[in-house]
């Protein structure tokens, strides 16, 4: 079997939990999937962790992508407004068989328009932003993810990792899914509509 | 006040959350807290995530180091016989006022003799091939994360997270500690003697 290309999508202050909170899961079914990171120009990406990663440039993820994992972090306050870059997740989310999104990474897909009239979440404490980002999406305030056809967003950060363990188990059973958790000694929230953490109005 | 440098050592397969689960925490106190990656060569360190991440060379981090914090990842089943990169371990970790390890991590500190005599623990799931590199640690079996001292070690990957928490809340108070899980929307689990994964014999 072809391996899967996860396509991790990074720029300037993306939120370290974020992206590797689900590499870490995926990364341990190393015969499926291939983990792959893509920045607009591609090169060195840093954030505020002072964490510097190696991408390549986005427009390599075109025709290559199976699953786009677009993560949140305080980049996105300027990229929801950067119509380049929302094209280029726009064309790889319509390609891809799958899109998923990690707190407030929901904001940059649902500015592409993508996610109207699809459930889709956040981060709590960024709820009331992220949602001016899609007035048509139906943004769900009680859930630690949402899936809606091929679309998955989670909750805040952490959420991350139930999100990928739930999308993990939708793939190849829950069984492999509480496996992977074990594996890395994670007490995984399976239930997605079991969020503990309250928007802040 | 100056900040605290934090030194992450870094490694041919590292595992991934060790390292960037305690870095998004640390990351949440830019005011206190600066983070540094160092590996014995310096430049790109990549795992099996495909994870390539810049670092320092090693050398740099003596005599700059506040907190050394070392993970695990495969690439430690290996090193726990590199001397040389034992050496420089026991140097940095003797000049630090903290050491952290998560999951295996704690082998290769153990290795350098400074464990001796003091508790510790690691994943529950490479537990007896751990305690091999230390024979006169006092192992843990069932904690999620010991302090012993100026040495703090954690369980498996995820634990870490927990550790670091725990860590905030012994340096800054436990309130801290909680907001900061409630801003990565993480249910911290705040007891270390509680960890409800078991060692597979």
């Amino acid at each position: 079997m072809e391996k899967q290309n996860i396509s991790f999508l990074l720029f300037e202050d993306f939120e370290t939990l974020d992206v590797f909170g689900p590499a870490e899961i995926f990364g341990r079914m190393p015969a499926v999937y291939q983990l792959n990171y893509y920045s607009l120009a591609g090169g060195w990406v840093g954030n505020k962790d002072q964490v510097h990663i190696a991408t390549q440039k986005l427009a390599l993820a075109i025709d290559n992508t199976t699953i786009f994992l677009i993560p949140g972090g305080m980049g996105t306050r300027v990229l929801v407004h950067d119509t380049e870059f929302l094209d280029w997740i726009r064309r790889i989310s319509e390609q891809s068989f799958y899109v998923l999104t990690v707190c407030t990474g929901s904001a940059l897909l649902a500015k592409t328009g993508l996610l109207d009239g699809k459930e889709a979440t956040t981060n709590k404490r960024a709820f009331v932003w992220v949602t001016t980002n899609g007035e048509k999406v139906l943004w769900k305030k009680n859930d630690r993810w949402t899936v809606d056809g091929k679309f998955y967003s989670s909750a805040g950060v952490s959420a991350g990792i139930d999100m990928t363990l739930g999308f993990i188990a939708d793939q190849h059973g829950e069984e492999l899914a509480q496996q992977i958790a074990q594996e890395i000694e994670y007490k995984w929230n399976a239930n997605k509509e079991d969020d503990s953490f309250q928007v802040s109005e």
